[in-house]
């Protein structure tokens, strides 16, 4: 497949694998990478710069196709070293970074100036634009089905996808709601040039997570999700467990909750207790609403061929039903 | 086009114009029907079953081709009286009925037994199923991001369309989110077999509705709508606008609002008020999200010949850009 996304990314596929705290490590960016798709190690995975160095090394060693690395940016008292990762990503000669959060303009710059390929994942065409306007060479649009942070305009993809698309000048990969060829073919059709994907790489042999969340993602409904940290305007998918129902709880409660509340449950190693323990409830787990339409655990090699295979099928099919 | 729907609806296209309080006229549904589509008469607009037999009389000498009735059944302390309206459906001929909200089962085996099919639309996968059980033929799913009542679980089309196709075994028409041959394209690749559009069909040349109205739409963005009666339990989708405003507000105080408190603002003659008189902040405007991809107020034919003629570009061009 050739077009715009796969030319910037130097990816045989459009299908890019999103970046996720905890899973986005070599053994899956690597797998991604070698079925075709773009695997993105996730930065804040890792304890240290240098342990982001050390990996994206691990990475290479594991493929010889592209990959990237994501860097999320979130507004905390306590920043990671932002400076320090990017110092890293550029020194190991990553071309691809995948950025997400609030994202200030010399960063932009500091990729471009250094040849890097941005992709930008943001919720709205409002945040759209001003990326493009500020040089990201992908948009990344994120609908409200997706796991992790949705935003607060609650915009789903078969709306938001045509929304950016006539919006913006540079490619769009549409991302949240996707998980087969069907997704595929449907984002495709509504003008992106590539799909971005998170919880269906999670259900796969090579994603680094103990098999028991596995087996949760395959029995989780579209139904299973919870939207929490609502009422804090920093709103986050996540599979509905103790934990999330817990948090809405709080969040409900009169007076309602701060964050300083909630970030005993939440913390991220928490997170990560629950992927590497299998106890779904130990903490939070991040999925979007296509948990529902997952029901196996291929190896990415599988599944990128599955989907190619049946979006193909599907244009095709769609395609003959309007020619008669 | 011949599919499973166009054979049940004897439409020459899967394309459904949904019914619309105070916006499905003999105007509206005939134009729909005479464009390819099937246009639908909205039962409750009519102020009592002897007007809907008026309508239905009026709409056969506006058109040849097929339409068809809704009839939305709400649970409320005076229900319209439905036993009568269905004898009007049933004495007039009239040979397909959507039918939405809470149908007893008695209603679908009485419409099965005079030979009508049903179209039955509801918002979620476990609904469907319970409808397809007793026995209609198509279910038309309706998405997170439509007009009108999406229920409370909050899952968009995306993923709620390739949920319900893979539960049931009748065909499936996507509603919510579609205006436009993408859209279209979009659901058909997600294995719908025909789509619904309620929106899109408001802002049109043959929609009785004040011009106001329809250039309000057009300025709307798809962050333009909001959800009310959320804290009831009976979300409904409608443009953001003076009403929707207070009723938001209204339903966030300390101790919320009942539908008592609300329905001076909300009341049916409201809503006309505003379509009637071009006052958009008149009463409650219904509008999907889909609201912020419409630009433009064509005719009904001038709008399914573009859409099929897009819907087809759109799978043409995805599929050869698998093909290489």
């Amino acid at each position: 497949m050739n077009n715009r996304v796969t030319a910037l990314l130097g990816s045989r596929l459009p299908i890019v694998q999103g970046g996720m705290q905890w899973v986005g490590r070599a053994e899956l960016a690597s797998a991604v990478s070698n079925a075709g798709g773009l695997g993105l190690l996730t930065a804040l995975t890792q304890p240290t710069p240098e342990a982001l160095g050390d990996e994206i090394e691990r990475c290479r060693a594991m493929t010889d196709a592209p990959f990237g690395v994501n860097v999320t940016m979130l507004r905390t008292m306590q920043p990671p070293p932002y400076d320090r990762i990017f110092d890293v990503v550029l020194e190991q000669g990553v071309k691809i970074v995948e950025t997400a959060g609030n994202v200030p303009e010399e960063v932009f710059r500091r990729l471009r100036d250094a040849g890097v390929t941005i992709l930008h994942k943001c919720t709205s065409v409002r945040h759209a634009l001003t990326a493009e306007r500020r040089g990201v060479h992908i948009v990344s649009i994120d609908g409200f089905e997706c796991a992790g942070h949705p935003g607060e305009d609650d915009v789903p993809g078969l709306v938001l996808i045509p929304a950016a698309v006539r919006a913006l000048k540079v490619p769009v990969i549409a991302s949240g709601g996707i998980a087969s060829g069907a997704g595929m073919a449907a984002a495709l059709a509504l003008g992106a040039e590539g799909v971005n994907m998170g919880t269906r790489f999670v259900a796969t042999v090579e994603a680094p997570v103990h098999d028991a969340i596995k087996q949760r993602l395959l029995e989780a409904r579209e139904t299973d999700t919870r939207l929490m940290f609502r009422t804090l305007r920093n709103t986050a998918r996540v599979l509905s467990n103790a934990v999330s129902d817990e948090v809405i709880r709080l969040e409900r409660r009169d007076g309602g909750a701060t964050f300083d509340d909630l970030r005993p449950l939440v913390a991220g190693a928490r997170g990560r207790a629950a992927l590497e323990s299998g106890d779904a409830d130990d903490g939070v787990v991040w999925a979007g609403q296509v948990v529902g339409l997952i029901d196996d655990i291929p190896t990415c090699a599988v599944l990128l061929e599955r989907m190619v295979r049946e979006c193909r099928e599907r244009l095709t099919a769609a395609a003959a039903l309007l020619a008669c």
